[in-house]
């Protein structure tokens, strides 16, 4: 077994969160020499130190004991299928990843990997609307919570080295079902970046340019997001997303109607609501 | 004349806009004494050092140089029907408000005042989700913008006298119609606060408690904001609130659309016209 600050590891899109992760894993130690693959920006997380190495594509990485994938997750089955051959022979790599979502990227690792049960699904809930390895930090993620989402047939002894691994990038980390958080992440975090990119799109077309204070900036801050990120978001969590944004849609209708009739106790009530409803989900235990 | 550091000032409403106004005048030596009026809150502002005494009502403000209405905007027709009396004997006085909406707000003062001609309304672009006087803070408006509504029938004088106060206490000012304020003030901070409030219920009905990051904190920080004042600010802006609402429902409606068909270059279109839209409104010059 590779002492842990020996393990070599391919980081396949390195970006603000797998350039995050692996600056804060070799700032605790916990792995060696890392390779790129990254059409984009693998040469610039080189130059950055985020990367030791580039390799050309996910077919090339050489060998490594763990595979991170920090791709758009779209991306998720081509990445895996082009992996494969690189894996084959290394039984005991560990396979992790960092997307938003979680049940189509288990879908397409099965699909395409040798050995998914050594596949550890992992979200980590941390992140800024910047993009890219110059936005990469090595303490982006101190103290945030990573959702690890094995399955049954995931290999126990790969789950508990995931989890170690995450808890060296400093995460606090929970155990959740695939499709549990791809339901619970849909109100929790596509919701909120969804309303956000309509709310300034919506605003953009009244004509109040240079008249926003600190609510539009914050209430907007996630429209900044990277675009591909976020298509792929939508589209690989389209379900749950669909009904979130019909539970947002009644409540925008109940509000509408309350302002359009003049009822100012309704308005008190959804208010108070909104109000206890955050609280609850801010401070609400897992 | 009385001396600017002299002038003695009415409070009426001591929450945090109103006692952040007279902290910050104080400290720039604007004004002398205040006094305060605020069922709720006259007395802990007096004891914060915010106030300098307490009037039981608007009428009983006595002998005082500016008048600043910092109550939620519902309640100035009956504030100014309680202050007639005692700011009829006294022609230079200089009234004002803080108000988030000017429309209704003019009306009220220009039915129930004396000498409307002396009010010059006003809404300083700042403030946070918090409220009441232990929330006020002398250097919350450095550098921040306020938007001053003088009409035809204003008093010129007192039109210079009123931006040289909010210019005392560290705003910018820009002046705007009242009509034009509440039509852009709709899009970019009424529309942002009805979305942060059911965005939040929404999400409160997703089982997700404790499993949200920076994105879900920051869309709905305003969410947290005093239900009175909000209230207030959707019935009186009603007409404005309600078109800015369809605006988002018509974007909801295309994201919504292009998420089910699985639209993936709609998406992109959409969110980098988002990610344009938010530069523009917070950089667009006024």
């Amino acid at each position: 077994v590779t002492k842990a600050g020996e393990r070599r590891v391919a980081l396949v899109g390195t970006g603000m969160i797998g350039g995050s992760l692996v600056l804060a894993l070799k700032a605790a130690g916990a792995i060696g020499k890392v390779v790129g693959v990254d059409p984009q920006a693998a040469e610039r997380a080189r130059a950055l130190g985020i990367v030791d190495e580039v390799a050309a594509s996910p077919s090339a990485i050489g060998a490594v004991d763990v595979v991170i994938l920090a791709t758009p997750v779209r991306a998720t089955a081509s990445v895996c299928e082009a992996l494969a051959p690189a894996l084959k022979d290394r039984p005991d790599v560990l396979v992790t990843d960092a997307g938003s979502t979680k049940v189509e990227v288990l879908r397409a690792v099965q699909a395409m990997l040798p050995f998914p049960e050594r596949f550890v699904g992992a979200h980590p809930i941390a992140g800024t609307e910047r993009s890219g390895p110059e936005a990469a930090s090595a303490t982006l993620f101190a103290g945030k919570r990573c959702l690890l989402t094995p399955v049954a047939t995931t290999r126990p002894d790969k789950v508990a080295e995931c989890a170690a691994l995450w808890q060296s990038a400093g995460f606090r980390t929970t155990h959740l079902d695939p499709a549990e958080h791809d339901r619970a992440l849909a109100y929790v975090s596509h919701l909120p970046h969804a309303v956000a990119f309509a709310l300034a799109s919506a605003v953009g077309s009244g004509h109040a340019d240079g008249l926003s204070g600190g609510g539009f900036a914050d209430t907007t801050r996630i429209a900044g997001s990277d675009p591909i990120m976020w298509r792929d978001i939508f589209l690989a969590n389209r379900g749950p997303l669909l009904r979130a944004l019909a539970t947002l849609e009644s409540e925008l209708g109940e509000l509408q109607r309350a302002v359009a009739s003049g009822d100012g106790a309704a308005l008190m009530a959804l208010i108070e609501r909104a109000r206890a409803a955050r609280k609850q989900v801010l401070e609400g235990g897992r």
